[in-house]
């Protein structure tokens, strides 16, 4: 692996993203890059006494397209867009997120649509690179744009507002003085080329799609491990079988799946408790597999947006020309991310029920709620209200945002997405997702120690059953499980 | 194009599936196939007498998957399956959908997966190519299985029940009797091959595909007019700027508007009112891009479906063995069209705002609301109340449903995905769009002869122009609007 | 009973309202509300060439308040304003929803607050009395005054387009040649006192309290079959428990079903099958309730709309003024209907809850799914997919939709309430009901044959019995149901 | 006012609810309340060893009401229930929703109905009145019964978990020990009457209650500088006409704004802008009133559920017996506040749309966004895009979840309410509200200035325009504005 990435605007995939938001990961931005950058820079400068207006140059934004900007002010009126975009509250972004901000914009720019000045490209990578990063409040843009929060990171390089940098929230001004960078000069067309794209809101997609990768590999373990826990079926993993269904998400669960039960007592023939077994553990397979599918969906379409100018308008420098676009329009991947929460609703959902199964005699032959005692120990008798709370939230939080928008600027801006608000939703699913899994291995490894088969299970289900035995101990009488559940959730949030 | 369409079960496009349902083009099933089909049935026959238990051959279906079902009561079993899973309720499906029905079974059977007897497969093939349209309730299926639906074409090959036929609705042993087919003796596994799968919701899907299709296209052309309406850019067409922006939607959407715009006035440099137009305009093919993307993601899944088996168990003969599967789960698919679902809202709200944009004098410089004469007619004052009202129940009507399902069958069917529900509020929305888009072309077409531009506009909108012009004239003074309503429904519908 | 209903403006009760709208019942005018009629009309003619600019008078309506009427266009000035808000389309009114768009519209013009002409307001009596239904399309309204409907009725009083009269569809004003009646002479201020109110969604709201009224009734009466069917405890309905709870809907649902219980073998002590029954029916009084609660809370706001004056302006002849208001807004009765809608879904669902129950050994004692013999019929092991699909459209429906209106008429027309699409959920909610609860009876009849408690039950539970008997009989083998349920859905709505 | 505030479980007001939980005010049981707890104690001890079966004394709870309890294990018994009810997750119950859960079901324990010993009900009085405050983690309960939540307060009354005491989180034996509390010993029924209670979420309940009445009056004190800052009408607030709609809210908000406009120049005849003002201003008290009726209707409820006994079974001492009930439901006032939540999301909305008016020069005749200076300064040009992005977030808040149950305890728990989740979804609503109400104070006091009439606004209105002007002051050019959204948030949520 590389010590750093080298950006280009068109070829950044997501894991590399990833690297760089996550692990801080260095970029450099490639030559030829460059040279489009300064290509484009050449060509807005060259043009700035043309007498046709141009949107965000000679011309105000938004609702103030009408407004002629004489080049005498170009700094002042780059300045005052910069503040007047400094419009979102709270919660602020964290640092992942900033980063994932920078980054976004930072190759998008890369492309040489913008005519920004290079060295505010500079300025980005040295962010990344130096980990200087910005204060952005989160909430403040409706999903067609993130113009009234990146203006933020514009705040920083111009020296104003606050940054966290080694770990601490300084003034802007202070964090370039000890890196030695110099306040930005602002141009023409430099402050809408800062403000003007979906940077944030992609930039929490990827890290959404990262989470919900790993989200899906560690369901498709937790399923293994309550597979044994019921003593169920595995004809649905039949590798004959799915042939007949050829969905790839579906495959890759299976596939998953039979490798996470490799060596596992659940292959022997005849040993099932039941002729079939209940849908959520049946389909589970199918169901996950249903999420990823949507998932690539997602994935593909924002790599497109994480590759390409979403900016208006778009300097065509080669052409000679400069022309408004509607580019900046997010909605292709944000539907995917809306079809994404959806399906994780019934993963989550049939995740309880399999909880719920698990506690029930019928099901595992076992004692009711897994009690090792009855009569003596209740155990999970009231576990199940936690759960479907928190499913029931999730059901809430997959209904769709995106068309729920205002028209704006003079219903000028008569188109949203929400964005960022979908982001920040898909957040609150995962991390409730991890309770419910949470409890469901409280459940199957409690189910594996009262059937006996400890050591019967397969290597990959047993290094999560030991993992999560060395936090949460057999259940041999009642105790206050809220620890318990918290526990359990930080496990396999971690594993 | 051959007269008829060779069915193997694996390789189905929806075109050739909408041929078969909407233009009553026939089908023959592939040797192949046929040879599958007896082999299986062969196995299964043979197979008799086993120990194991095999669910819905020699065991009950769903809970009752612990009865067993003694090999003399074959005939008794299988027809009482089919009784007691005709419980569905109305409204019925529609010609269209009951062949889609047919098809989607009768295709899906061909894989060889059920062990049917051949003779049934053959009433499929015989029902779709004499018109034989079982009469199904429509309501009745949770998504996972049209089991309580499809029970009616089971029905009716036993001749019993309902169907129309050339006309008119006939008794089922009736049509058997002018078509000299048999009714079918039902044997082992028959029933159970019959109601156990997705045909019903598929079928349904397949003729959404179609529909959306069409659809979009049609609101490029509204779209293109519309522009030419206003005056407007077309700087956010151009082919250069695009490739930026490399979304295959987008791309389609831009394609088509701008060979539907050939000829127009509208490529005159230096013609548009504005230096940018509304989002709604701006962004239009962007829009209509992402639900183009949507709708191939859906219709990728639904190919699928369409040529896959979604059977339980399924039989291995090749293997001699018969497995358990979870392969009726649709949820890959139902999640595309959730998808396409709140893609549409989108559509139609950036119609609704189009339209307020075409009476609003300050986006086309005409008179307010296109009246003809200030003071004396008041032209499109109150149309806007119908098309927010038409948006406001498609953005209900977008909403997700799939995941409101209940634990059925003693929780063993702890899954659903309420299929056709989506497709039937999938209708609606198609259908209310419809109307939106009239409103629309009344709008635009009202705008392009106040501003004198009638023989500028390109040959394509033209074409749309003259034929609503058929329809409903200029509106030069205040007349009753809801029949003009009507009138353009129909014409954009029907285009 | 009288056999005419005098009309004050502000007196008028929902029962009254639900005689002249579904019996066909009489009206007349009250003499002190022609009173006012007419000084509000003097004052209105003497005021006519006032300079003060007065809304829909001397001025236009919605974005063309800026513009002048003058006086010697009030005839075609009113006429265009009727014709240009003819603005609706499909599905149209049914013949009880017109009556109520007429009987509300009347009743509040004679609080004498628009200064309409008096002979119009005859109008509206004498279509009521002469059975002169105008054909009303009924979507075009965002639910903030159904002007583009109600225009409608103003359309037949021109003696223009379509009623509906002694069962037949006709031109208007050929039923006003056979009634003697003469086409209304429009003068000023007459077109917006015709469109502007909510009389169209008022009515259908007014319509759907007394069905719900009804729906909840009949609820709880099936509900008494099924306790008998599962031999359950009544200890619920203790008269001594509830006073520590006095919610007046539980209280109301559960002296109900007390009363349908009456001389029921189920009161005696220690029958019960278990200590306690599934909250769905332990609190099924306290369930229903609640929607009692919700709907009479509707029903009073509701009271408020029927009787007080929506107009805008408002005439205040007493004062010699005329101002401007904002009456027309409904969002507080509306808010009301959308909790009745939510509601419902938990009415709903339990029902579907119990039905399960009624199938399921454990709760009942009784074979599974209420065969009569297991192994040999299989009775309602499908029957679950039906109720549970219809359920989840409940669900889906009961989402809100009052928020999902868009800007209109130069966003000076910024709110809405989408009060007709509401009370259209809500039809359908109650439709899909009376197929759960039909459902629901095929169960509990059957539950109380297989326990052989047939005569033991009480009275009024027996006459629904035996009703729903006539129309579906004991399963003793399997058969198809999907007639059956069709049954017994009418056997409830019309009970 | 009296210090401290007597509890005898039916009679206590809303305003004193809040005064115990916020500020602190004391509590005392009165006599006769005592006097019941004692007979309905005496009464359960002396009829342990009946052999009549009583849930949660001699038999368990939830499904295991088939368990039988013996005597000789009450204490343990009563202890495991408490520890195994201890199942709930983070976030943690702040201290006021603390005070609240021990204030709710301390009141409604005093009618006697759950036969608990009167030293843990001593004990939840010595809670409030020494400020010990367990911690209880909020999430874990589906609104039919907290019971996964009020066990965290048994189990601080076992001297076991932590509690908050004197501003310190410390173990709840520590806090005991410090206010020489001796640690509750558990016998029959009482592990039971602790936890089985809505005293949480109906806790959280009135303290939404609290704050949404006073979330509208300061709505309505914004509307009022808003009305000034466009110069519009207050005709709609005419005494004389609001007597023809009369709506209790819609008199009570008139009255307020009446009163918080008196002195205002907004009085003078002919000053209006326009002859009418959009809808968000003309009905801002009609929509403001619909929620007051809808917070109305939902306190009313919750004053039931706060002064009732919803335990099950039900102590009725007086008649020698104990009876199952349904009592815990509390969808009556559940399905309230899903209403309250739907009437915010209108005034949320519409004081966006006021907002954007006053930046629209066609409503004020003021510079576009408000600027002081065109061309110089950009002002309120982006700030729509965070108050669009809010008000759509509550949109999604708005969504009812009461439905979205799972059926738990081997499906005898089928019902449901979300309760707890619907309050927390309500408070992020009013937050979000306080947001777009601050930003919209921004817009009202700057169109004040820009118009000069700052000395002519009423003295109310004045008030708030001088505390606001204190934190922020007028944008005389551009600077970043995210600080003074905060500021603006803070200053209205806290004046």
């Amino acid at each position: 692996m590389s010590s750093e990435i080298e950006l280009t605007g068109n070829d950044l995939a997501i894991d590399e993203f990833i690297q760089v938001v996550k692990e801080g990961k260095k970029v450099k931005i490639a030559d030829k890059a460059y040279q489009k950058l300064k290509e484009a820079r050449e060509y807005v400068l060259n043009n700035l006494n043309t007498d046709k207006p141009i949107y965000g140059m000679n011309r105000g934004v938004g609702e103030n397209k009408d407004q002629v900007v004489f080049s005498e002010y170009f700094e002042k009126y780059n300045r005052n867009l910069i503040y007047a975009h400094c419009v979102a509250v709270k919660p602020e972004a964290d640092i992942q997120e900033v980063r994932a901000a920078l980054l976004g914009r930072l190759n998008t720019l890369l492309l040489g649509r913008t005519g920004i000045q290079p060295a505010i490209v500079e300025m980005y990578r040295d962010f990344l690179n130096y980990g200087i990063h910005p204060v952005i409040p989160q909430r403040g843009s409706v999903g067609e744009g993130d113009i009234a929060c990146l203006s933020h990171i514009g705040l920083a390089m111009l020296g104003e507002g606050e940054v966290y940098f080694k770990g601490e929230r300084i003034k802007a001004q202070k964090a370039l003085d000890k890196t030695d960078l110099k306040p930005v000069n602002l141009g023409p067309k430099d402050g809408l080329a800062i403000v003007s794209s979906n940077a944030l809101s992609a930039g929490k997609a990827a890290l959404i799609v990262d989470k919900v990768e790993e989200l899906v590999k560690k369901a498709d373990l937790v399923y293994s491990l309550s597979l044994e826990g019921i003593k169920g079926n595995v004809s649905p993993l039949d590798k004959r079988v799915k042939k007949f269904r050829p969905y790839s998400g579906q495959k890759e669960s299976i596939d998953r799946v039979t490798d996470y039960l490799e060596g596992s007592f659940i292959w022997q023939k005849g040993i099932a408790e039941h002729l079939q077994d209940p849908v959520s553990f049946r389909s589970a397979c199918h169901i996950h597999g249903a999420v990823l599918d949507s998932l690539n969906y997602a994935k593909e379409q924002l790599k497109v947006q994480l590759n390409s100018s979403d900016d208006n308008p778009c300097v065509l420098y080669e052409d000679d020309d400069i022309v408004s676009t509607g580019n900046f329009e997010p909605l292709s991947w944000v539907l995917g991310f809306e079809m994404v929460a959806n399906g994780l609703s019934h993963l989550s959902r049939i995740s309880t029920s399999r909880t719920k199964h698990l506690s029930n005699p019928e099901t595992t032959g076992l004692n009711r709620f897994l009690t090792p005692k009855m009569g003596d120990t209740i155990a999970f008798g009231t576990i199940q209200k936690p759960f479907s709370a928190l499913d029931a939230e999730i059901r809430d939080l997959a209904n769709p945002s995106s068309v729920d928008y205002n028209e704006l600027a003079g219903d000028i801006e008569d188109h949203g997405t929400n964005a960022p608000y979908i982001m920040q939703k898909l957040e609150k699913i995962i991390d409730n997702i991890y309770y419910i899994l949470g409890i469901e291995i409280m459940h199957s490894t409690q189910a594996v120690e009262l059937r006996g088969v400890k050591e019967a299970i397969s290597d990959k289900t047993c290094d999560l059953f030991k993992s999560f035995r060395k936090e949460v101990t057999f259940l041999d009488k009642d105790r206050p499980l809220s620890p318990d559940i918290e526990k359990a959730k930080k496990v396999i949030e971690n594993y």
